[in-house]
């Protein structure tokens, strides 16, 4: 017995150390198909420059899903197909100004709509009254408010690493400020835009209307534009602006998640989904957000079939409509995964920019963390460190059962902020390489995930890549 | 005894937890400082802008060094002072034009002379010969290139995922390809530019002639005019190119290195160097090559001035001057260093860009490197995952004696090739908090060597942050 012992290790070691090799050569392998062949940024380019920005029920959106679906076919996946998503049409319309009206002052700043916001029928004019926080609306009360246009100013607080929790920090003058106000009779709302930078470009984004407050217009301003208006009511604490809004809410419309699928060879019925959003919103382009998640997802099955590498579990692209200004697109697809009791193992979505990637974000169990970090040192040479527990996405968000485990890539997130929801948000702005080394990460996770399933903690990793 | 033990271990456990403790309130209030009230960014724009680029020996470098010493005299530095030192002076002239003459095709790609390189004294002409290496200039030999102009053609490997790599991979083509060539009777080179960028834009860079050959003009063509003079010579491989320059060198003239000091107050004698270096190339404004470093460098002093905290070893900056086409200022200090006995215990160098910090690059004993790499946890919060063995930088480089720790900070690398030496590198590519975090993380590896030294290995962090 102890003579056979010796052998039977030696030749457990060398499965693990050629198990780890294996993959270690696979990974290089889709990391150099990206890097020396890959289509995601010209595929993006396209997306940018010949459809251009396309928020929901816009003829541009339809057009976006005209591209994806023509893009996957030409792929050759296994299956592509539309699903129906019923979806908000919001329109901005052609009027949207801002005047600052002072004694000693006047000034026109740049201003955006905020999406869902209602218009103004003609202009509106009204007192300017300062905030940083609902707290201070509920301190000043009904009568300080009432009949003005309230101005949130709090900034993104520059001291957090993460950018992402800066703007989870703000967010909340953005979408329900509008409310917040009009409960007190605000006329108008005009909130600092979500950015870390001082420039005079305002970001637009969702906002939603509480049902138990009139509605009331609301627009971005610049982050230059709120620190000028925020000077201008130092020394004109009386000044009136005038609001001039055309947009408005439509009829919801018929618009579509486009799906393509490689069919697993051991388990069909199984899926590992990928995904990022097909809508934008109406200005730039969305390149960052997130026409560099839809490409990279692309890019995913586009690897495993140019590599000819037949996942086990069927491979699904979700390009998802309905992200920016309402989910519609992610809420149906999970519930039409629930109403026909389809089993998702993974659901991995790239929504936080085209940017260099630094891992992945785990929304799953411990078990599930502990089995995708037993993958760390593989990622290490492509300078992916972070393998953690944090928020999945919120399109794949409506997947979320105790079961599946969902992930997002984290890319570095210092610039992210500078072009979300904002003109700026272009292809230009776009690094092919940042861009190539996201999607080679996701397809990297996805081999590992498809290859090993979740049902064992794969061997540690004693084989330096 | 047995009663003892337990509170000693104790009192043990809990100065370890203190002491990381205190480390990291540190750490986190020098990245609040700089994020929150960080000068680099705006200091570079001043560089970039008011002063411009500034090639050794230029006007523009003499008023560099003015800029350099006058904002740290405003901080108040212990010292501030200038060190002498003789530099190349060579300039662009401007004549700079090649004209590729086809039966069928005929075009005038974007081009900039190599710095050092000789000029052609009106037109040359001669037969384009494509190359990827010095080996197949050996294998044609001379009669196949003599009275030919070399075109290098080897372009960068995108499959390296650090950029650096990639650019080692082929920078003898533009540093010794024109006296290889001239080896074999070149008249000029043609060389493709170091990016993995395709634009039109070119890349100029330092190139040296060699003692036993010819000196030839040697110029840096961009990627897309490579492609396209690649394409015309296969239609027609008889092409002829017209080359005109007015570049040259002149004689050598007195420069400086701008240096400040924060004098130790335990240790004066011994030194903490950090740098980057003053002078770029006379393309763009040199940003990130090396704009980047000289803020970063001179903000880590202002952040141990404005957190009043004065440093055990004497904190010293130091803008070299001269490292793109000599490395004099480098080499000047370090002879100095030696001849006057003075002491060193690191040496820090930020010159790969004002890109998102990674890491830090140890070029010290085995011995260095496991004590810096103790502090990993500390770093973990802001994103510093890389502590490892590797080059530490050019300037700093002449410092070695087998006893310095060299260290040169490792931001990501995937866009520094998109402006390097080029047209592109101006203040508007670099991003503020990129930037900021880099000097953050700059300050806070040489705050906890000011403090622990590297005579003893710090305890393993037992406290996460």
């Amino acid at each position: 017995m102890k003579k056979l012992f010796v052998p039977f290790c030696l030749s457990l070691i060398s499965i693990g150390i050629y198990g780890q090799n294996l993959d270690s050569i696979q990974l290089r392998a889709i990391y150099d198909e990206v890097l020396s062949n890959g289509h995601c940024h010209e595929n993006l380019r396209v997306l940018c420059k010949e459809v251009g920005n396309r928020l929901s029920g816009s003829a541009n959106a339809d057009r976006a899903v005209q591209w994806g679906e023509a893009l996957m076919k030409s792929y050759g996946f296994d299956k592509v197909y539309l699903q129906e998503v019923i979806v908000p049409r919001w329109v901005r319309g052609d009027r949207e100004e801002l005047e600052i009206l002072g004694d000693k002052i006047g000034f026109k700043p740049e201003i955006l709509a905020l999406g869902g916001s209602v218009g103004t029928e003609g202009f509106i004019e009204g007192k300017v009254i300062e905030v940083r926080s609902f707290g201070e609306l509920e301190d000043m009360g009904k009568e300080a408010i009432e009949g003005k246009i309230v101005f949130y100013n709090r900034p993104m607080n520059p001291l957090l690493i993460n950018t992402f929790h800066a703007y989870g920090g703000c967010v909340d003058q953005r979408h329900a400020g509008a409310s917040e106000a009009a409960k007190y009779g605000a006329i108008a709302t005009i909130t600092r835009s979500m950015t870390l930078r001082n420039d005079n470009i305002p970001h637009t984004g969702s906002m939603r209307y509480a049902e138990d407050a009139p509605k009331i217009p609301a627009v971005a301003i610049s982050t230059v534009g709120a620190h000028k208006l925020s000077e201008a009511l130092k020394s004109d604490p009386a000044l009136n602006a005038r609001l001039n809004l055309s947009c408005k809410m439509e009829a919801d419309v018929v618009s579509h998640n486009v799906i393509g699928e490689i069919t697993g060879s051991v388990h069909p019925d199984k899926i590992i989904a990928v995904g990022g959003h097909l809508d934008s919103w109406d200005v730039g382009e969305g390149a960052h957000d997130d026409g560099a998640g839809v490409v990279q997802s692309i890019e995913v099955l586009r690897i495993f079939k140019s590599l000819d590498n037949r996942p086990k579990h069927t491979l699904r692209c979700i390009l998802f409509m309905n992200e920016e200004n309402g989910n519609r697109g992610g809420k149906t697809y999970a519930s039409l995964v629930k109403s026909v009791g389809e089993e998702h193992i993974m659901a991995f979505e790239s929504d936080r920019g085209g940017f260099s990637p630094r891992g992945f974000s785990v929304d799953g169990s411990d078990e599930q963390i502990q089995f995708l970090k037993a993958f760390e040192s593989l990622f290490e040479p492509y300078n992916i460190h972070v393998i953690k527990k944090g928020y999945g996405g919120v399109d794949i968000g409506p997947l979320r059962d105790g079961k599946i485990c969902l992930i997002g890539l984290l890319p570095d997130s210092q610039r992210y902020f500078d072009f979300h929801h904002a003109s700026t948000d272009i292809w230009e702005n776009v690094n092919k390489r940042e861009l190539e080394l996201g999607a080679g990460s996701m397809a990297s996770l996805i081999y590992l995930v498809d290859k090993y399933g979740f049902n064992e903690i794969p061997r540690l990793n004693t084989f330096k890549n």
